[in-house]
């Protein structure tokens, strides 16, 4: 059995040989080029092909692929939306994703974020580089002495609440759809307007759903506690930017942390360093002290690739078997 | 009753505000100078001096203090080693000083600057100020997939593994004097060489007395695994400085943190900015994408310094009432 895997980058290479060293039956052949209508050939001879790309799976690039005789096709990653759905289904192709490879990698990297920003590294950091060493004024606050509202107790949330509950800080919660063992432990509160009302800081773990378009507005921001601290590392459409720079000018907001921003595609994962940077807001985030900017990394950690890479290795496995993976796509 | 502090730093002021609100029957008179013979004055008429400052408690500046009746002196800070203890016998000075004012204002700052190695933050930090908004290859590694050694399991050391299990990372301890609740949870290998073989990474809390001295040294680190990442937030004796270069020159090191240094004293919370940096070896560990230096700032939170000025405050009210608080200084 052989599997042809597209698009793979150097930091995918360990986990894959990984993977073949558990798997001496199965020939596994890569190539770090995008699956296309021309690239499709190389996939000739295998049972699955295993992808990863921002760039459209076109009706040409399946066809070509149902061609060489693969219809089996597993995503490394957890977006679809790339897919022409209608082309798939006339192959009858088998699709799989990676819904969930570690909630980890996003919970540390937030609170990781949210625990630097009321340390106010950035700022040490710098007077660090220049050679001042002196520690005033810049004095940091504890993690423990903060109540921490976590919006959303889903796969992330909770594993950034078990983070919160470590380092001892106070923790406040608010989920549409309460989770029993967070409901146990008494964290929830009954609206987001009480948990605004309370937290010292708010961190999001909630989907960017049309519902959820702008949760964090300027009226959201008035209801929290003067001074708070806020980190979204989960979609930019969550927040109204414009009231985030507003809420920061004004110091309502002391702290801000974010991973994510609504018109984040074509600007994050590229290399501006020497050109003219496209988006004046975010160019000003990441020169303020109290803001740390990152470009959707916090997914990106050698154990989620690692479970991106074997969880789409064995999905591609399990369809050449005849099974359906749990983790397969239904369209 | 007149408590009178001498050294009171701007980010001291909330503090002592605090306190004054607490105890309306108390006078509180302070100053930003230091206590000298000179400055000595400046208690009279007060029960109690509250003090913390590097320069020498002097013979001449005690006899000064306890010309004007002043003979209760209490330290905002743990150290005593600048005290003339043989002046304070002659007056029978009352001294208390703070031994714990914040274990969590350290332990989190190692925990912070452990994971920030682990997440390379330093490296993307500077990818993004310079608008290069690519991930790779800035990947990060999980704290939840190290398995951390913890040497000292003492007022701080305790509070670093609860941080450390609240991130789901394996903790293995060692201590001379095993603690009971540390003991119970397994947590305990039987020697350092045990403990150096089986952590990815290492992270200091033991004290430095002369037999500490260069416990991490060359044969310390050949015993770590390959690639060990080290942190070093208690005392800089602690640590062979050469050594540990070496080892991030071999790459036996892949990351280090350190917040203190043998040689720190005249070094750090000093500005050098735009000056001669007289320290070679720390200008180059400060320009290194894989080292974290900060200067002794790890005890530097509101938290610790709120924790200093009342336990200083109250020790204080004590001694004038006739009373011996449980921080009083035995010598
Ligand atoms: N930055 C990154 O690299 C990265 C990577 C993966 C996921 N994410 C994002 O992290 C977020 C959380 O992911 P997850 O896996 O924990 O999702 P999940 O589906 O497991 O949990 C989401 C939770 O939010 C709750 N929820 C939805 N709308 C809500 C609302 N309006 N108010 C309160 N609760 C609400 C749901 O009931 C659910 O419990 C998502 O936005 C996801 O896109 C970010
Ligand atoms: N960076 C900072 O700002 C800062 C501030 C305060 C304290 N510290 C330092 O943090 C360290 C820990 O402080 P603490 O309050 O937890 O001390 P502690 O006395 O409560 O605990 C120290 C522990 O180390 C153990 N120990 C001593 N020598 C050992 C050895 N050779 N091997 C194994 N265990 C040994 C002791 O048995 C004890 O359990 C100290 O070095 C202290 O000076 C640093």
């Amino acid at each position: 059995m052989k599997i042809f895997a597209y698009g793979i980058r150097d930091d995918e290479k360990p986990s894959l040989e990984d993977w073949k060293s558990a798997h001496p039956n199965i020939e596994v052949g890569y190539t770090q080029e995008l699956l296309t209508a021309e690239t499709a050939t190389l996939a000739k001879g295998s049972v699955s092909a295993v992808v990863y790309q921002q760039l459209d799976y076109t009706r040409e690039a399946l066809t070509a692929l149902a061609e060489v005789g693969v219809t089996n096709l597993s995503l490394r990653n957890v977006g679809t939306d790339n897919i022409d759905f209608e082309a798939a289904k006339e192959f009858n192709f088998n699709i799989s994703n990676v819904p969930v490879y570690s909630p980890n990698a996003i919970a540390e990297h937030s609170m990781i974020q949210l625990s630097r920003l009321l340390r106010r590294t950035k700022a040490l950091d710098a007077k660090i580089a220049k050679h001042d060493l002196r520690w005033a004024p810049t004095i940091g606050r504890e993690m423990r002495m903060q109540t921490v509202g976590v919006i959303g107790t889903g796969n992330i949330g909770r594993v950034a609440i078990k983070i919160l509950q470590g380092f001892g800080a106070k923790v406040v919660a608010y989920d549409k759809f309460p989770n029993a063992e967070i409901a146990e432990q008494g964290l929830y509160v009954d609206s987001l307007d009480e948990l605004y009302a309370q937290a010292d800081a708010v961190s999001l773990y909630v989907p960017g759903v049309p519902e959820n378009h702008h949760m964090i507005d300027a009226a959201a921001i008035s209801k929290m506690k003067d001074g708070v601290v806020i980190m979204n590392a989960s979609r930019g459409n969550l927040m109204d930017i414009d009231a985030i720079i507003d809420g920061l000018n004004s110091g309502k907001i002391s702290d801000f942390g974010m991973d994510v921003y609504e018109e984040e595609v074509g600007l994050f994962n590229e290399d501006w360093s020497g050109k003219d940077f496209p988006d004046a807001k975010i160019a000003d985030l990441i020169s303020r002290e109290n803001v740390l900017v990152t470009p959707h990394t916090a997914f990106y950690t050698t154990k989620a690739v690692l479970e991106m890479v074997h969880q789409s290795m064995d999905a591609a496995v399990a369809f050449a078997n005849g099974e359906t993976p749990a983790i397969a796509v239904k369209y």
